[in-house]
């Protein structure tokens, strides 16, 4: 194995102690007034915003730096009622069919069901999709690592820049 | 199925649009300076920032909200000291024997290997668990849903926070 190269870590901004618990703190304060909404404004969002926020989610670690994602943003209301038609028609199989008793039960405290109108409501959607494998310009496949973590990480900053 | 009650989102914060823009540009250009670091300070870390952190990291949504993870701080040098030797003898195997060709080759960019010295180093290590299933009182198995994807996002908003 090679001697790994060393690269200064020149943007590291350090806080005094004082500050960064101060600022530790504050994050937990601010992050913690999330919720996990089904009922949106119809404000329109101006596109910088999601672009920047997908910017933040593309700087996550990830297995070997694959960025093994894909984000889709849909503000086109054909395109967002088209999903919203699918999504009911998947949902209505799992409410109705897939779901086992179990699940159902879990999932009743929150109320929901195959109805999605916020699919519609919503300015924006962002589709977030997992990539297994990348196919090269000859279509080979090149393996990506530790994919659903590494989307799931994305995720989370995504959401936190959503939030802030 | 019965109808949800909705609570008012009462802690939600709105700001004006040329705030938000602000706030989502600033949030960018600040976790784009998050690096993967392997060579760490000894610097002693409080314990309140960590414990904030992680509080922080279990506001993630998830699947049924049965927040499936379970998150471990390790502090003492001795407990470092032993998961380092365990972590390096996993790592071992997997660069010499369990690793195929094409992955080995895919990590070589960033020189890493079977090494871990940083595991003794860094103040505070951070185990992160995904719980598969949860067990009751009487040893039955419930469920969990979505599990590495809800660990995923939950780790992003750690190190979100963390890097703040």
């Amino acid at each position: 194995m090679q001697d790994p190269s060393f690269v200064p870590h020149s943007d590291y901004e350090e806080y005094p102690v004082a500050e960064m618990k101060e600022r530790a703190s504050e994050f937990y304060q601010n992050i913690k007034r999330r919720r996990t909404v089904r009922d949106f404004s119809e404000r329109p969002v101006p596109k910088e915003i999601i672009e920047n926020c997908l910017l933040a989610a593309g700087t996550a670690p990830n297995g070997a730096n694959k960025q093994p994602w894909h984000f889709v943003a849909v503000s086109d209301p054909e395109i967002k009622k088209k999903i919203r038609i699918e999504a009911e028609k998947e949902e209505h199989e799992f409410y109705n069919r897939r779901a086992p008793e179990d699940w159902l039960e879990d999932l009743q405290p929150f109320g929901t069901d195959e109805k999605k109108p916020f699919l519609e409501k919503a300015p924006y959607l962002i589709g977030i999709f997992a990539q297994n494998y990348n196919l090269d310009e000859d279509g080979n496949k090149e393996k990506h690592y530790y994919v659903k973590e590494s989307v799931g990480i994305a995720t989370g900053i995504l959401i936190t820049a959503l939030h802030e």
